[in-house]
């Protein structure tokens, strides 16, 4: 099954990435606010019961898709 | 009013990033296939028709976001 994770920073922590992309839009004139980038993995994982995917998809995340220290998933079963 | 843009290589890209972590995945046991990886943005962009700041929200993208060549682009108004 196709598997979209969702990765973010958390709040509070510092985006330098977003800094960077917000203060470009803001050079060719665009008003924005709060840009924050994280990271969408799609992938396919095998099986036929979404919880059970999701599952799997939760263990890859906790053992190296996401930092938990610094960000936040969230996991969708397409 | 808030923007989520993910932004995925087109498909037929080779995508080396997702190879990385598809091997990393698998180095771990994980069964797992076609991992692909893109970027997420999200930003509060001014304005309270929500046709109004997806068309500002395209722009940015048209301008600064994404790559045309590799990459394409879905726009959320949340």
């Amino acid at each position: 099954m196709k598997v979209r994770v969702s990765v973010q920073l958390k709040p509070g922590i510092l985006d330098p990435q977003g800094k960077a992309v917000e203060q470009g839009l803001h050079g060719f004139g665009f008003a924005v606010d709060h840009v924050r980038i994280g990271r969408l993995i799609e992938m396919d994982v095998p099986g036929t019961d979404p919880a059970e995917v999701k599952a799997k998809a939760q263990a890859m995340c906790d053992k190296l898709l996401v930092n938990p220290v610094m960000e936040k998933a969230s996991i969708e079963v397409l």
